[in-house]
């Protein structure tokens, strides 16, 4: 035998749940997908084929389902945090990851019973559960964010493979996709930091002056961290959808920062963490 | 020889550009998606391999740019109408036909120059021009709504496949695809009546009481062609998504209407033209 | 009242179905994607609310899976049409469009139950039945083809916004959707002109010189035509996937045909049909 | 200052590239997609704005067609390798991480420049160069595959939210992600261990009695890692895509492990690594 188990983790993905918070002032709409994952003492079920401590992802499912009518009340990461509580029950199982996405929708004007999907972005949540504590990771995603000025990107080497010049003024576009880590996962406010971190991310975008993606980040995690003191650091994945002013002056036409060609392959990808120190 | 040539079109399809209407009030960000078709005497482009009269796609494409200068300053039906009158000045085109989807992007806060992609729905037009005129379909896209209350299906007919239960009370979910054409494309303030119409749909798919999808296709379109005198007929096209109530009941769980799985496939699927008689 | 019902279908789209065929000799994978849909004396359901003739989609979808075990013994085209005939038997329905995408799956060497699905292409069908007879579509979809040499545009219109260079050789690819029609649908040996259909497709479009798209459609059109006399007509459409010979020679590397850069935005698309005359 | 900058990579990412290798025996076409990522000394570029060491991701891009002229003339992670070295040659770099995915093609019957593209799969690499040398993973992904037989489920815990019930038969599908990491991952035959640990992968699912897919990934790894000493370990990811027995007994139609609802929301998600002990 020359082979051996290392990690393994095993679960169920893409739940789709929604919930109804029904009330004579409006209902609400919880809309999200959510997966659970295990690990633990299962290397029998690996090595041996010994299914008789591997809890059904089936069963995972109808946990999720049965779970939100008693814990879905607030925040998805305190349901996740439930589903965390109820996985550690089981002895052989050591820590419970659950990570949910959850879909924004919004009234429609006054209506207290019809609903638009606002597909603006998605909140995220990674609550990964053990007997000694969670740890809560948010988020936001699918965030797509432009600026239309006080963009540049210049004083960049030169070598035999580049061509790009250099500009004081470019179209700066990204989906946004940010993680942010709390110090104390288990006591926060986490429907209100999330409206905080996410308020402070945008502003901080609309507000400076971005010399590089890399800069951008830098100041954005800076200022979550600084003005957060529940966030112990926040990494933000911002792809450069690149934007080109488009060739029409060759034609005789003025293209003074007007007309742009939209492109998505290939991107710019940086990824950067700014943490507490 | 057995063959002859059929109906045929061609042109460029996804054009993607955005044009950014700078001012001291503050930017305006347009973010489109353009196709463009012509069709007319080109039968020698593909019997005898004749491209002395093919507009090259790629010189479409250019012309997209081009024109969106001058032409992209207010609806984009007046610009696609444009694109048209263009290429109609070719004489072996006899239809132009400009497909373009916009996507909405809505400012940061109060920022002039920031903004964030509202992905909740998309305005779409197809334009036909032909030297007799052109042809004006708007629509929207996308759009996904959901009735939490104020829905049922019921009153169908059983046969020896039937199991579903009728139903006085559902979850009622779709996204809406809608398209409308305008009794005369000339002549409309397409902004105006995007809103108008798109403010009509939602409020009565809000409003009333649906026994099924089909009725609310009904009860939408007439109400569509009956508040805008400038729309001729209107098709609906309304996947019926799913929500079925989470069996957590076995589990001694009350679910009162609150706990839903969300589905997507498979999907009803009604489509229907509402129009004025 | 000013308004109207004018077109309206409805039904059950994306039922997924698997069949497995199983003999002595090794299984066989039947992998399906099924859309069902129904037009008739449904105007009641629309204006009046009425649901008393409306087959729900649900029931649809139960008769799609109880249908497989005895009609999906053979090609898609015949389990289509008996799904139009089943529908039929309710007096409301006057025509039942039955489309049907099916997925190929390959035997892991010779073992006789593992397979790999095979994405190289679907195949499809669309059988509207009435009372009158059938009319079956079938087709081939996703079918991606490349030709790196014996392709060429040029001799086209150059005007203002002309920029693209003319070429003797460049390398051709796109994604090809082919629908033909049979001459008479009910008698058919469906397996055998698919295979002999697509089978002339793709020699012709590896064998052919290309003078542009156009060109190409024409010349596989013909051939299936002038080859396959059951069938009636054929549709193709064909985006122009364009590769463009990278521009590595501004850094002194040679490139003579053979680093590109490939795209899907823009693309061209060309859509055309050839028929028997 | 309560900020500090954490770990970071930045590249750029979708470079879409075709080489085509001409040859009077017929061409042979390479489709990849590439990413570049740089690690090292640039926090000056995130904290001070300072672009100075900033290798514009634009560049990557021109560097990945300049140095598929002469670098990819075999094996991707030949040309991943040619790549890290070259952006190790600035000091600044000190790791380049490049992912690339390969798209197979096969020809047209015994065309010389005439091919689709196959599906089926997808080969994958990344390859990590440091000045201490390169670690090299190779992976297949999006390789559906299935069971007919020799797949069960039986043997696990039922507790109060448990429904599944037990089964000795059933459908085994899912979508494979297998990543392995070379020994030495400067000196392995990567295009002939790309084909004979893939082969094994196939035979072995094929061949085993499946008891859950925790097994499955047990019995694949240990052959894969006994048969191929040049594999350090290997990690899958397999999604349990369910296929549900269509219940049509109710019907009073007989189901002998014949008609199936295929599924993909929700799924079971199995990881673990097998490495060599």
């Amino acid at each position: 035998m020359t082979a051996e188990l290392g990690p393994n983790r095993y679960g169920k993905s893409a739940i789709r749940l929604v919930r109804v918070d029904r009330s004579d002032d409006g209902d609400r709409v919880r809309d999200l997908t959510v997966a659970i994952a295990l690990e633990g003492d299962f290397a029998a079920s690996y090595v041996d084929g010994d299914n008789s401590l591997v809890v059904a992802t089936d069963t995972m499912k109808n946990t999720a389902y049965a779970l939100a009518a008693e814990h879905l009340t607030g925040a998805i990461e305190t349901y996740a945090a439930a589903l965390g509580r109820h996985f550690l029950e089981d002895s052989q199982v050591s820590t419970v990851t659950v990570s949910i996405d959850e879909f924004a929708w919004r009234p429609i004007g006054s209506a207290p019973d019809a609903f638009t999907r606002d597909r603006t972005s998605t909140r995220t949540c990674v609550v990964a559960s053990t007997r000694d504590g969670v740890a809560v990771d948010a988020g936001i995603a699918d965030l797509v964010v432009m600026k239309t000025s006080k963009s540049a990107f210049s004083g960049f080497p030169r070598d035999e493979f580049t061509t790009l010049a250099e500009t004081e003024d470019r179209l700066l576009a990204t989906k946004v996709s940010a993680v942010w880590r709390y110090l104390d996962g288990a006591s926060v406010d986490y429907d209100a930091s999330f409206e905080a971190v996410s308020r402070t991310l945008l502003d901080v975008f609309a507000e400076h002056f971005s010399v590089s993606v890399q800069a951008s980040i830098w100041i954005i995690g800076q200022a979550i961290v600084e003005r957060h003191p529940e966030v112990a650091e926040i990494t933000m994945t911002l792809p450069n959808l690149h934007h080109w002013l488009a060739d029409i002056e060759r034609f005789g036409i003025a293209n003074d920062r007007q007309v742009y060609v939209s492109t998505t392959e290939p991107h710019g990808l940086i990824q950067a963490t700014v943490r507490r120190s």
